[in-house]
């Protein structure tokens, strides 16, 4: 069986769905220039370090590193793992664990988790699911992972602090460094201290450094993912293999071979010129669900902007919207909308080819009318039939989908369509015009909050 | 304190982000003809019995009947209660445990649940978690409700299939009736026995009828979500007093008195006069933060449809795509887009005013700066005053912004919410010019999935 994930885009296209909503030959033809010179662009950002995250799996000792402290501490038996971390910072966490772990994990055995602690990840600053954390997480069988690339995030900030109270009140302060690893970028030196560098300092914390060139959303194969995913047990190796094969695969330059690069410019065209405002992400399969929640933040942050690349134009307000969905559930819920609303969506389906479980469906008791087509089938072909039918049922209502393929779901394939995607966002940024690595809008929110504090000006 | 909740839509108006976006008393009056007679139109609906949704609230002896079964099987002493239902059986009761039950349930110790079981709602096909609930969930302390109100819904008649094996197997016949619960509609007299009603039937399984003037997106305070809800503990007469309440308020012919009309006019002139091709709901809570999911299916099924309410039209192709968003956590992924991106979305926030927990934001062990407006603050402060930021943000951005307070989450203000959206919805339904009530894109569906499973046509 083939390890590769593969990536179809047959039914985005004119031949499948009509030139009105379907990607044509001559649509493709009319951006190849500008594919070109983006290719170009993100190339050299990458050979003068400014994308760091297109290099992360080659980091061998970033890797050892973070394998040898996981196993350090994994030998000191904690129960809970908790991350304190909130966007780019947890996303990853969640999106790997969800994928790679059993269902219910947290509800397992430790035996079943094979000794793995469980994961709690702390993304929000709602008091009550906090403190139901501190009261199911007791300090003395927990470490805690406090991740802020800025090491200044407000929610974070908040967090660590009732943490540490907690931490130092149960254990002293010479427990403090059993208990909290920190994750943070580097410190500006012009600058002064922030909560998670002086901590870190003060106490001795283990901890890891975010690289500077790479931003919260593009993380997840730093230590920001890779210590959480170490202490649950993951394969890093076969994360880092995983990207290496999507890298080879897209670094190549032209969208015949590419398919990033593919699926960047039939985004980009399906917003731009078919009317697709909406791109919806839809896994079948339950594991799948949350890269549906990384890619929204990855897409969602690097293409919606104001203002164009070179700064010159403010007023572009482009972006495409991502939005979640997950099969079959949704068909329950969302596919009328996507059937019969208004034709301004692309439609992603994650396909998982082989589940751990085959689960057939036995005889009803008695001869029930309309069941047959059901009993002594599998609950997996039941699966797979409503996936087809899904896509073909938005083919005939001349609805763009694109497929991605897991032959089956684990650390090689999975880290191949995370790399999958963040090199087609980085493309979809210069299609889009905009600088697919920051964030300025999310400042005001902060300075904004900061007034609401009661901050003195 | 009063329970009301309240509605709040100035910063989706005209006066505070301008004509282009928000909404003029010129909008309001043109559409003033149009909304009296969906009024009057619902109103007869309503007496007519053909929207039983509108009075099921009524309906005590229904209430009496599921606490008095839910008391009888409460005694029995269940460690897992598990929903088979997909859809509209399934999301009512999400949103009312993940509302109304403390956060990390299925976590805490029997006693902590105050002897309630856990909760497992199956609501997919996927092999994988079925398997692992199978194993999580042993038939001996487990009871089944399984919902469908066709009674033949594809993927619960597998689930329950596979669950009745287990339950033979382990347990022997005898024990269904202990084990198994089934909510249903009324069978239809001219066909054949759905698998449901025939091993209801044959079995003598306790149960409860879905009335057939409801239908399962409007279905949350009929048995569907009543009875997990009484076996949760639930204050259902608390629900229903919710629901009286803000029928009262929802039957004003006006918009001025009127929150569901309010809301269900600006969602339309939004949509249809200014562009916003999306609804966004972005609770400030986590546990709103499931409300949101039954929501999108509410006016995703009901409002997506390509034909005009009197079948004349068949291109009409209408619809907003509702999506979901969580503040804080949002912030730090969405909305950037928000903000900056294409200006096509109404947004609604969801306040919770009092949490169960005050948390306070402890003094770090050091003098850091930046830090001193959150330290000897609250948590609960901080969530607000982010709160308060995104509404300022996309007023100043001018993205129109409604606001939806609960005093405090508990079952009453829950059920205003919930029932307060229904007739949103409804009301909606009208001004699109569609039937809020029919889903028949979900059929081809069916037809598909059917073939590629191998069944002879």
């Amino acid at each position: 069986m083939t390890t590769d994930i593969r990536i179809h885009v047959d039914r985005a296209r004119s031949a499948a769905i009509g030139p009105e909503h379907g990607i044509t030959p001559r649509d493709l033809k009319a951006i190849e220039a500008d594919l070109k010179k983006a290719h170009r662009a993100l190339r050299t950002g990458r050979r003068e370090k400014h994308h760091g995250f297109f290099d992360l799996h080659k980091d061998k000792a970033t890797l050892e590193h973070v394998q040898t402290k996981a196993n350090e501490f994994r030998v000191r038996d904690y129960d809970n793992l908790v991350i304190l971390g909130i966007g780019g910072s947890s996303l990853g966490t969640i999106t790997l664990a969800s994928a790679l772990k059993p269902p219910y994990y947290n509800l397992l055995s430790k035996a079943e988790r094979q000794g793995a602690p469980r994961l709690f990840v702390m993304d929000n600053v709602d008091p009550d699911t906090f403190a139901a954390m501190m009261k199911v997480c007791p300090p003395r069988n927990t470490l805690y992972n406090v991740i802020s690339k800025s090491g200044g995030t407000a929610e974070i900030a908040a967090q660590l602090l009732i943490v540490l109270e907690a931490l130092e009140g149960e254990l002293g302060k010479s427990a403090l460094k059993d208990h909290l690893v920190v994750t943070v970028g580097p410190q500006d030196k012009r600058a002064k201290k922030t909560l998670l560098h002086d901590l870190k300092e003060r106490y001795q914390l283990d901890g890891f450094e975010v690289p500077a060139n790479v931003g919260g959303r593009f993380s997840v194969f730093t230590p920001v993912g890779l210590f959480p995913a170490a202490m649950l047990g993951l394969d890093l190796q076969a994360l880092a293999a995983g990207c290496a094969a999507m890298d080879k695969r897209c670094s190549k330059p032209s969208i015949a071979d590419n398919p990033a690069y593919l699926r960047a410019a039939i985004q980009f065209l399906a917003n731009t010129q078919k009317g697709k405002a909406i791109s919806v992400m839809m896994p079948y399969s339950d594991c799948l669900r949350d890269i549906a929640d990384w890619y929204r933040q990855l897409w969602a942050e690097s293409l919606g902007k104001r203002t164009s690349l070179d700064g010159q134009n403010n007023d572009l307000f482009t972006g495409q919207t991502p939005i979640k969905a997950l099969g079959v559930t949704d068909q329950h819920s969302q596919l009328q909308l996507y059937l019969e609303g208004p034709n301004d969506k692309i439609h992603t389906i994650l396909e998982q080819r082989n589940f751990n479980t085959t689960l057939r469906i036995p005889q009803a008791p008695s001869s029930v009318p309309g069941l047959e087509y059901l009993q002594g089938q599998t609950m997996n072909k039941l699966m797979a039939a409503e996936r087809k039918a899904t896509i073909d049922a938005l083919t005939e209502a001349k609805r763009p989908v694109m497929r991605i393929v897991l032959p089956k779901v684990n650390e090689h394939t999975l880290a191949q369509l995370l790399y999958l995607l963040e090199v087609e966002t980085a493309m979809a940024g210069r299609l889009f015009n905009v600088d697919a690595f920051d964030q300025p809008a999310v400042e005001r929110i902060k300075v904004l909050t900061r007034q609401n504090m009661g901050e003195r000006k």
